[in-house]
């Protein structure tokens, strides 16, 4: 069944007042679920909803937030978002780097004590509209095992990169550090399908193609469980090794730079058993292009290198070659038309959550095709 | 045959002084060789050297560019390298990111116009002494083919990310985008092994272990002669778009912010045969980590960090986990007390261009084992 955007949007802000969220910030945060569903990422859209319920239920996340910012210079900051829900510090710290790009060419915001902040992406493309590169990373709660290591010591540590176009869409990488997210092997549970080796470990460390042996050693979260293994598997053969870096990387940047939980970031809980702040980490930075170059030169060379890519010749029976963000664009554009199509067991459980909380769920299907979403669509 | 840096750096700095460049210019040139071999990265060290010299004998490389500073804000600027050497001008790109950091917190130098810089940690590297976080991307002459593509479009475009550290060594990062640089092909083609399967592709771009038909592809330089493949391997299925997406964010960096060659970086030439300027592009930037956190507390967070992987359960088989950058600081000790092994092929090839231009080739046998080389050891 396909839902308008709209609607979910409304559903997601009415559902966040209730827990306490103020009125803004449930439309940031319903905003960015949303985006993520447009563009296809469905594993953190409204999927997620109830998750951010509970986090706000038990206390993990804290429905009015303290903020502060802790340091600030003309190019650089840092934030304290009380252990908030993630999406609204995360966009105003990304709106703070873009100012300081505006002003003075580039801008970087840090993000400690905070929580899950939904698509990287989102924040990332929050440049685009101001001729900025953007870029957004975060750490997350411990999934991957580093190379030659048995534990998850890491999160899948997205990076996201926006660089705006001209007639071409922008280009919008937005990526697990990890080979995949835990969401990929959960689909293959479902089609009783083995892995293939190189996207997770057994507890022993050893690359398995067990899904449902990972699938529990998860559930269980004792240590020496094992893990997702980083981009390029496991060793160094096909460059593991790699991956681990940019997911270390990633932890530098919004972890230690920022006073964040590191190394082993999990759901902290008091001794009865209470969840304590998370303490997630963000950063978020902007290039503003015509620090460097005029902006329209520069979008056209963007253009140029999408088409070239394009139209290059195609490795045996492909068809394709594509240019990161161009296949959730296109979704996007399709789902804004088309409505949103829920899973049923989300739609399922949306309707009850809003039953739960008197909010009514308006999951209607799509009746404008035409309706269309601005936030998560490129300057084309 | 161990070498002494010290005089390896000599030769190297004589060499480029007789071919035109500056005394300044020739001992950073030879700085950044020597600190590759030091580091053990011996395929960016003086192996190439050869290389450079060809390169300034056609006129590909420039002897006295004249560099120009595009555009400047106060955390950003553009500079055009004039076709000179790339360790130059990528030396003071990267100081001046520094002093943009110190000034403001945060500095940003793309270049333009210039070529092969040699390691992209040697400049990441530069920020740690200044207590930031250090970053060097470049684009090269194309190797790697894009997901789904038969051709190489792409260099193997490294991104190095360098943190400091307190008691442990500064984590440095330096990385190439594919799963593998040309050189590992070369080494395997020497042993006369197969390629693992994610290396690279045959000219129809499906992936092969044919290691003399990945070379001989490469040598013959004709379209649709496939490549290395990007971290991650062919298609999706490991994250193979996710090493492309990468490496079209540091094209995008490097390149199209600069106005450098992209997407077909390859070494152009004059109608009869002469090469002309390569038209490189790099990005340099530093984050001042005191903008953000006290460094104090910062450098005992990075100890922390490195120590629990370190001291973390090992996968089974296994009996060590690295933080990247430690494996290169070892080595970088040992070969600055016992010198540098030559491959016996480099030291014959030094002493022939020694010969050809007059040099003398001091490539006699370590004799000072406590000698120590400053340029590439962190501030353990």
């Amino acid at each position: 069944m396909r839902v308008r955007a709209e609607s979910l949007k409304r559903f997601c802000e009415r559902v966040f007042q209730k827990m306490g969220i103020s009125e803004e910030d449930a439309r940031i945060t319903a905003a960015v679920l949303v985006a993520a569903d447009l563009r296809g990422i469905d594993s953190h859209g409204v999927a997620r909803l109830r998750r951010y319920v509970n986090g706000l239920r038990d206390g993990m996340i804290v429905a009015c937030p303290q903020v502060r910012v802790m340091t600030e210079t003309p190019v650089t900051a840092l934030i304290d978002a009380g252990a908030g829900l993630g999406q609204p510090i995360s966009r105003r710290a990304m709106q703070k780097a873009i100012q300081k790009a505006q002003a003075l060419g580039a801008g970087f915001v840090t993000v400690r004590n905070s929580n899950h902040y939904g698509i990287a992406g989102y924040y990332a493309m929050m440049a685009l509209e101001h001729d900025c590169i953007g870029i957004s990373m975060t750490n997350a709660s411990v999934l991957v095992v580093p190379t030659f290591g048995r534990d998850a010591m890491l999160g899948t540590n997205p990076i996201s990169v926006a660089a705006p176009a001209g007639q071409e869409w922008p280009f919008v990488l937005d990526m697990a550090t990890s080979t995949v997210p835990r969401g990929k092997l959960e689909v293959y549970d479902r089609l009783e399908k083995p892995l293939p080796l190189g996207w997770a470990t057994d507890e022993t460390g050893i690359p398995t193609t067990d899904t449902g042996r990972v699938l529990k050693n998860f559930r269980d979260k004792k240590k020496g469980s094992g893990g997702l293994l980083p981009l390029g598997g496991a060793g160094e053969l096909l460059g593991g090794h790699k991956g681990y870096g940019l997911a270390l990387m990633v932890e530098i940047l919004c972890a230690i730079l920022s006073g964040s939980a590191y190394a082993d970031l999990v759901y902290p809980k008091t001794p009865d058993g209470k969840p304590l702040p998370s303490n997630v980490g963000h950063f978020f930075g902007a290039w503003r292009v015509d620090a460097f170059r005029p902006v329209e030169e520069f979008k056209a060379a963007m253009d140029d290198l999408q088409r070239r890519f394009k139209n290059a010749p195609r490795a045996e029976g492909q068809t394709r070659i594509y240019i990161h963000g161009e296949k959730e664009y296109e979704e996007a554009e399709r789902r804004s038309r088309e409505g949103i199509p829920l899973n049923p067991k989300v739609a399922a459980d949306l309707r009850a959550l809003g039953e739960e909380m008197g909010v009514e769920y308006a999951g209607h299907p799509s009746q404008h095709p035409r309706v269309r979403q601005g936030c998560c669509r490129g300057p084309r």
